[in-house]
């Protein structure tokens, strides 16, 4: 095994090692089941810090190529397939786009918080930009847009990514809507009715709302370790599978990269469709963010969601889909119509801030914040003994199993802005989960009162 | 006959003689049928200019109590009965609301524009309210709203309606959603899908592509020259009928108030529904604005829906809706979940658009405007000779009859920025419409040019 590493390079030492070991397990090198080296024989050979072969076997783990066995090590856990190499939109990259491998990682520093009870989101920067838009667009602000959404705003989308989620997708194939939920009814209307739907059980409590309110079949499928079972889509003979393969809600499981594979050879073998609701993938924390299904579908299958509600505020109302040249095309034909759901003006003052950078500053400040309160949410709970806690550090919750001190421990998160909910409520037919597991959603926890109730 | 006039009132002479004759009409005191006073006669009985009798005989011509016989005077045409009331509604106005009789009319000379070619859209106001909501609500602007949309909006609608159509609405009973597009499918999801939609055959082309993409049962029902004809809306089964009395697209008909309350009736009958689409009602030119169905709905019947892209810019998606308080309760139950689909800080900023008068302003001058724009347009076309133009002195068009010169005025029109499309193609079935009818658009007329054209 000869790995060489460029160490004058601008990307990460632990992002190479990553690269090379999922491209050996990849390529057959190791093969399923393989036992690969310790990270102490690992970080000798290569002549590195333990931490960064920690980091990048963290990535590893996390995607699903590596699996940690307790005591006995490391091993390959994937039979790769080339077709499987995550982003093969990256071949269609235009020339005059430079992918910037400057994503904000964990160790940056700028933009810190000041004080807990600050709003993190950068408020004079925003409304800066909203008056200079006012000032440079004029009367333009008054002209109506593409039904797609304001080109800037596209192509700001489009780059942004393909910095931060790995994959190209031209600004023409990206739709802009006002929230996901109005972009959910108008993929309903473009897949058609006709089809069977297939939604995470436990869920978002709003989806089988929608698609019970828009008359289409839908089935709640059932999730094992790895995120939507695949079995289970064949069995009810589902369409289409809508799925958060990044960090699912509420369970916070990641889909591992067989699982991801799998649901897309699924949807391959048929007229069938993957929405992948991408809606908290920007507040992974450790390491760099997990490929996207969409950046590997070769086939037209996938269409990726994401919104700005979450990342920016709820006030705002902006979300977009990405969708194959293909599958563009036919929405053209079918719903092109249909006028871009969200004014001008709001399109144009995120167009910039996204452009500008503050998109990115804001989401990594944001990413801290959410480690930080996260783990004072994990010790404030665990501080009531003998609890278990699940956290896929990502997104703005996790799981704990509470089987005493329930109520005080609900009603002291609850102080620190704390919310903790069965997590039999996200499921359809409550009786399908364990009564001890809740869900902790530290969204709006107030940092300065958890550390007030820690001292 | 005894009428006495307020000479001091606020109110204008014409509308007080105006409605004394409606009443005497919806009294039964004037039969369906039985002749009026001459204008002369009834001016010199007043001792009003025969300019005001005129304009109380047009208002009672356009929505329906009296026609006009040529040579032979004018006629009660309408059946009263006490329930036709027109703003029933106005029972429910809380004390501390006053209504605003300074509805703008026809003869106000502010706000002149200083030239054809200038937007009459007052931007610099729009972008200073803008600025100081900005500045006022800081980063309350980041705070979601209501579901039904932020409530000094909905208040300033409120207000608005009242004063301008005539009836009043609390603002709980507002719905604001992001374009008429939007609502139309949020509408279809509360009425079920189960019912069948009649559209009116002239009609919005978009309208039957919305029906149709959510797979609900539609069907095309045929307009006489009072609007869609309630005999079909029987033959055919109808559930709810999607109507613009006030101004039909693309005809121009008025609904007079004898179809208003026949239509009423037949929902009334039955679990059916009126969905009225005031689409264009601000333009509405002489006299004041024709009262709305919903106005004189006591029995939970009809849906009041409404759109700021029209008046303000296409790029400003605001529309709403008006639910009766029963409605109101089932939409909160079943739809209530959905999240305002408009961001915070447009809401804002059009509230205060409105609630400081600025928007009645614009609405005036915009009548204005188009008045002038709408007399060169039939200046333009008439000047080719043997046309024949229908014209209901509202809205944004009027339609014509065309037999020679075609493919020259077509173009002469397009140079000015007027569209002139065959009135058949917003027939489903093209074949339902006379060939020579046309349809001619000045929404976009540009005004310099039109003087131009004519000299």
């Amino acid at each position: 095994m000869t790995r060489l590493l460029e160490r004058n390079s601008e990307r990460p030492l632990y992002e190479q090692i990553y690269e090379q070991v999922r491209d050996d397990i990849l390529s057959g090198r190791y093969p399923n089941g393989k036992k690969l080296p310790s990270k102490r024989a690992l970080a000798e050979q290569l002549q590195v810090s333990l931490i960064t072969v920690e980091n990048a076997y963290s990535q590893l783990i996390a995607e699903g190529y590596v699996r940690a066995a307790q005591r006995s090590g490391y091993f390959a856990a994937y039979s790769g397939e080339a077709v499987a190499n995550p982003g093969s939109k990256h071949r269609k990259l235009p020339e005059n786009i430079k992918r910037d491998e400057s994503m904000p990682q964990t160790g940056q520093q700028e933009f810190v918080r000041k004080s807990a009870g600050e709003e993190i989101f950068p408020f004079s920067v925003w409304t800066r930009l909203m008056r200079s838009v006012i000032l440079e667009k004029g009367t333009r602000l008054l002209q109506p847009v593409d039904n797609g959404g304001a080109y800037e705003l596209r192509e700001a989308i489009s780059d942004y990514l393909y910095r931060a989620r790995g994959f190209y997708t031209p600004p023409e194939n990206i739709i802009v809507g006002s929230g996901t939920e109005y972009l959910y009814n108008l993929l309903i209307q473009f897949l058609g009715r006709d089809k069977v739907f297939g939604i995470e059980e436990p869920g978002f409590p709003k989806l089988p709302k929608i698609y019970a309110l828009n008359n289409v079949r839908f089935e709640y499928i059932p999730l094992d370790n790895s995120g939507m079972r695949v079995d289970e889509l064949e069995n009810r003979c589902v369409d289409i599978a809508h799925i958060s393969p990044a960090h699912h809600f509420p369970t916070g499981i990641v889909m591992p990269i067989s699982r991801r594979r799998e649901i897309l050879n699924w949807a391959e073998s048929g007229e069938r469709y993957i929405i992948e609701d991408d809606y908290d993938s920007e507040f992974r924390r450790n390491g760099k963010p997990l490929p996207t299904i969409f950046g590997s579908d070769d086939f037209s299958r996938v269409i990726y969601i994401n919104t700005f509600s979450q990342t920016i505020a709820p006030s705002v109302r902006i979300s977009y889909m990405c969708l194959s040249d293909e599958l563009r095309e036919r929405w053209r034909e079918k719903l092109g119509f249909y006028a871009c759901s969200v004014p001008a003006f709001e399109q144009y003052t995120l167009a910039r801030f996204i452009s500008e950078g503050y998109f990115e500053r804001h989401i990594n400040r944001a990413r801290k914040r959410f480690k930080r309160v996260s783990e004072l949410s994990d010790r404030l709970i665990t501080g009531f003994g003998n609890v278990k806690i699940s956290e896929e550090n990502a997104g703005l919750h996790f799981t704990v199993k509470l089987t005493e001190n329930v109520s005080e421990i609900v009603e002291k998160c609850a102080k620190c802005g704390i919310k903790v909910t069965p997590l039999k409520s996200y499921y359809a037919s409550g009786t399908a989960c364990e009564s001890a597991l809740f869900l902790v959603n530290y969204a709006g926890a107030d940092e300065e009162k958890l550390i007030e109730c820690l001292q």
